[in-house]
């Protein structure tokens, strides 16, 4: 079996942020041969093993509710990050005014002050309903589809995090939910009504930030009932990486964690936006679970964030764990991670939405659980150690890649 | 199928060392309730679903080339490095003297100056050759299983390590070695002698340390014809297990490892014989190959090792990786362990006899392969990486584990 | 000129908390040659020129709110933090109790809620005036005068660390301040009703906390009519005493900072109390503003603190902090400090005492400038870098020591 | 009182190297305004109260025995190391070019076989005593100071390491000396020929390495006689200069230290020579001493260095400090310095020049102690505390600042 022919959309939420114009920056450089393929899970053993789609058949587009432009964040991280040398940069233009033709403006329902304040790209969308807005998503979505002859588009939210948005009186079928969507004001998150216009145009959904996406009852119903894959939540790129490597060789060495306190540093865009009390409380829930749920017990798990400017987008985790072994003598792990978040995330977006895409065409609708090592939250996935979440991507491919 | 009621002899080689005293100390300790099974592989899943013998039915015995006794031993932990309190260490007392007298003095044949001055136990075995050393080894061991009326006895070298072996003119088959142990000089250390008459015992051998013990052609086929499990080498506890639990994840998430940097300062008796020249080349050796045989290519790996007398039974590892991802972009991890040596090795040599015993009772002889998330260098295993280890113990115990 | 021949008495304020007892056992076990004199700074040059109070001359004595001994405490420190050995803990006992019965109950008003839960200790203190209580505290002070025929008394603040308390209304001379102590409700916290108390009975105050204190122009001016001694606040013991030693070094070096971040955890008593928000909040602010003092612009400084059970009296703070050189650069500096706080705070209550001692006996009253190395936030004092400020000591010792 | 109107020649033995071109790119940026004055000592208090040198009147070159060329070493810096952004390595190329035309081919006696190996520029100085080889370097400067009619010219040593020179059995004056300059194989090796060719033609000489240089009571005498300032070595500018800030706040606090282990990881040019295990010798000495001058015992002070290629310029360090304090318990800190070595280099070596112009100008020959802050061994200094010699540089401007 070979590799598909035809072209793949990837449609990014959020389509002038870093960690989108890193994907368009990152695929220009690949193609034209400036950088090779590290970071991209999909060109190494067991995902090359499937006939994905390749790179150079993927067309770029997305939702941006700010005004600049794909260019001036690339511009922006190369000058203050030094993500990209110059001769990237600018051999990428080309490409990066392709994408920006495909971005169309976004809308900022629910998404706490810190992110509404952002918009201003676009003005016809101030007013409208949820569902008119995601009567006005779909017709972006197939607008991209006809105008670049897609065999099919994967939309991913790679926005800024919203608050953390408490679902208890949502309702908890599709049929219920549908009705709200009418009301004046908005029952959802932007994430979750860019999640259902992805379902009903039958496109494949990822949610790959801690914002509530499509994780609600009503909208995996949707999901299913259609057939659509979907998957999520929070790319799994750093600290919380790092932690589920980890807390499983303190259980099976019997090693007993008392503490394990995280502080992260950071200065881009998505630390701004965290620095905003309500938009940070989601993040941290999702960064504390995991250890607990990898070695049992309750240990004391502390993570903080903190804003630092001058970082721009280098993030730095210190994590300091306290454990004991034999004898309950206590010793100590401690690590600093600095790596960079753009870098680390836009290659596991290409990775998801080529996974998304075969899964689509090959398996079918429903949550994608195999993709759980991507995440920090993966849906419908209790499993958080990265060994055991890899040997279900191992086993996927097992299952699913083409037998000569 | 229940747990044996039977005795289970555990003789260790270096048996008044830290290791060995810290082993006795737990032992009795956990026996009394005075501490938990923290650090015990065996207590908890998967070990724990064989019917292993009891912690309470292992009886300790050893040899020894130093005059220290393991009390004095046991107070300098205490006192040094703060391992013990005050009331374990009282408690302990009358284990620690049965255990002392289960000690015979032993012997050290080219292990390097560094360890052949500190022999000073007993005075009969200075001049003997290498057969008439394993006779003697044998007597002991067959008279400490005699006397104790032990099911089985399971040997474990947790001795000095000695400097590198040139096995390169060692004879290929055991007919061939036999004939070169009657000479003058022996023609190995006196770690490979200790295993020779383990298994001419019929009992199982395992090397905790790098020196050479079992590994060679001669041996593996005398412990084959005998039936006898082996294992072994370099116990797998800090640093090295860091990196084999670390390592994976940068090859899973396609970051590419550029140079791989540690860097560990300890102040023990075994850092005080690794300071010597010849025994460090042995430790560096184990240490420095795992990286590159889990992500392939040829990271930069550099591993020293510097001796500080004041950090006694504590050892600080300070790691640095540095790595490159999407659009080769460098980015740092760094670690920093602090670890108790004695404390971390001691219960994965109890979890070592017991699964011995096990093997030698339900399975047979042969190198116990299932075992190698324990060592540094596994004998006949070349899957470094620890989940993948871990997944073969976890495979042995969903085999060899009773069916109720 | 010869050390006094007197007795020196040490009044400590929180009595029974972990510095004080520190303070209490460190006495005990110097004077019985059980410890040596690490961490005394008026053992070694400049201050060992002063003919000081001899350590075997200081009697102790002071006010606690709860209801635990400074036996417990000590107990408590040598079991969860292994501060002290047992032979120390065990000499220490006869010292220890001869303190306690020199402790009398204290009175927390307006210090927050987090301590004023701990007030246990006796009862009819209960429902008092500022005024009534400040002539119990004088009345206790004297009685241990007289009591221990002491040359005199100092009174040194260790107590939990109170709210933030806003001066803006507090009266600005002592003649209106007075007048509000007869009030049903306290104008002031208790730090500043215990400083008004020893001044008023002539003995001189140092803050060793970020509490109010002395720190009040009303009780300044008290103190400088009463020609008593005075200092504060807050104890430079850890992370604040490496940042007034490292940022000169940027400064002179002329690389400026753009960013200083400080993570603290800790687990013991004064760890619980900050993290109630309120107490926390005078801890980062004198925590925060050195570097920027010390280097000038504004570089981006955070502080933060987590209270993590498990770590007990041991503090650990990473800091990492990023600065440009040479063609605007950036580079890093990240430190790990792993201190026990009781055990850095205590030696210097002794050295504060035995100082404020010897300038009530031979200078006179005011503020102690000469001191501000061992401030956080030192009264009247500008200047933050640790060498001025050590400067700052050898001068006074210089003017004032004794010509033979 | 003005700064001086004429030029000033700054030569670098190792004109190509790494330090040297970043002086040049530096002083380039400075002067178009493309880069502020960030790690220039002199352009703050208490330099730039002197009337020192302005930055534009400084003109480049140097000695350079390998065949590659600055803009070849710029690039190199500016691909590998991230040092200099597109904008400044272009606008720069002018000025390098400029410095290129006054660079000669140098020569390495006695330097070890790493350096000499690179010696690739020019050929006529192949075989030449050391007589001969001082006159052409003479000749050089003079042709310098001439053809650009400089005021002055300062020589600084760049170099490589050389490897430690026995000095047991080398002349003690000048007159004895001199007689052996011409044997047919060189008494000294070619940083001491450089600095008695400098002291010749009266130019003060400054080391900024480790090697031998003016350091020899012969060449010293040389200087005393001919007026000619000097002064060396080592240049401080991390690890070490962080040990000479950290150890006296250990001092000043009574802490004990009881070890200092430092781990050096670089990747430059320099790093490689330092490989060679004869010429890293001169290198760990120096870093070694610091720590006991300035604290006084004998402090387990240990110093490694690993050559990591992948790191380039860019130096980390890795330093483990234990120390006892209060009832001896150990605690410890730890630092991670992530620094670029020319960077931190290439400013002071502007300062250096700039002071030691100075001198010769206004005060007279000799050794220049006042500068001992920038220097790992400074010569004729013992105080090894940062604070302490940043104090002599203040009282240095004190007295020689003019007086208006």
């Amino acid at each position: 079996m070979k590799s598909p022919h035809g072209k793949l959309g990837l449609w990014m939420i959020g389509a002038a942020g870093n960690v989108a114009t890193t994907v368009a920056v990152g695929l220009s450089a690949i193609r034209q041969r400036l950088a090779t393929t590290e970071g991209l899970v999909t060109e190494r053993a067991p995902g090359s093993s499937l006939p994905l789609r390749p790179l150079n058949k993927i067309v770029l587009g997305g939702h941006e509710i700010s005004s600049r432009s794909v260019m001036e964040t690339a511009a922006q991280l190369a000058d203050r990050s030094g993500l990209f040398g110059p001769t990237i940069l600018k051999k990428s233009t080309g490409d990066l005014k392709r994408f920006e033709e495909n971005i169309r403006p976004g809308k900022a329902l629910r998404c706490g002050m810190a992110i509404e304040q952002l918009a201003s790209r676009g003005s016809s969308r101030r007013a409208v309903t949820a569902e008119r807005f995601i009567k006005l998503v779909i017709d972006d979505l197939r607008a991209f589809q006809h105008t670049h002859r897609l065999d099919r588009v994967v939309v991913i939210n790679v926005a800024s995090t919203e608050p953390v948005f408490a679902t208890a009186g949502t309702p908890k079928t599709w049929a219920a939910l549908q009705k709200k969507l009418a009301q004046k004001s908005s029952p959802l998150p932007s994430s979750s009504l860019y999640a259902i216009a992805a379902i009903q145009a039958g496109m494949p959904y990822v949610n790959f930030t801690p914002s509530l996406g499509a994780d609600l009852p009503a909208i995996r119903e949707l999901a299913a009932t259609n057939g659509v894959p979907i998957m999520g939540s929070d790319g799994k790129t750093g600290e919380t990486l790092l932690k589920t490597v980890l807390a499983p060789m303190f259980r099976e060495r019997a090693l007993q964690i008392d503490s394990w306190v995280g502080h992260n540093v950071l200065g881009n865009g998505d630390g701004l936006i965290l620095n905003d009390a309500e938009n940070k409380a989601s993040k941290i829930g999702t960064k504390n679970n995991v250890v607990a749920s990898i070695v049992g017990g309750a240990p004391d798990s502390r993570t903080s964030i903190e804003y630092v400017e001058s970082l721009h987008d280098w993030k730095t985790a210190w994590d300091m764990v306290r454990f004991r072994g034999f004898l309950n003598t206590p010793m100590t792990l401690q690590f600093t991670w600095q790596g960079c978040d753009s870098i680390l995330a836009a290659p596991l977006v290409i990775d998801l939405a080529r996974l998304a895409d075969y899964h689509a065409a090959h398996v079918g609708g429903g949550v994608m659980t195999h993709l759980a090592s991507f995440f920090k939250s993966p849906m419908d996935v209790t499993e958080h150690a990265f060994p055991a979440q890899i040997a279900m991507l191992h086993d996927y491919v097992c299952r699913y890649a083409p037998q000569d």
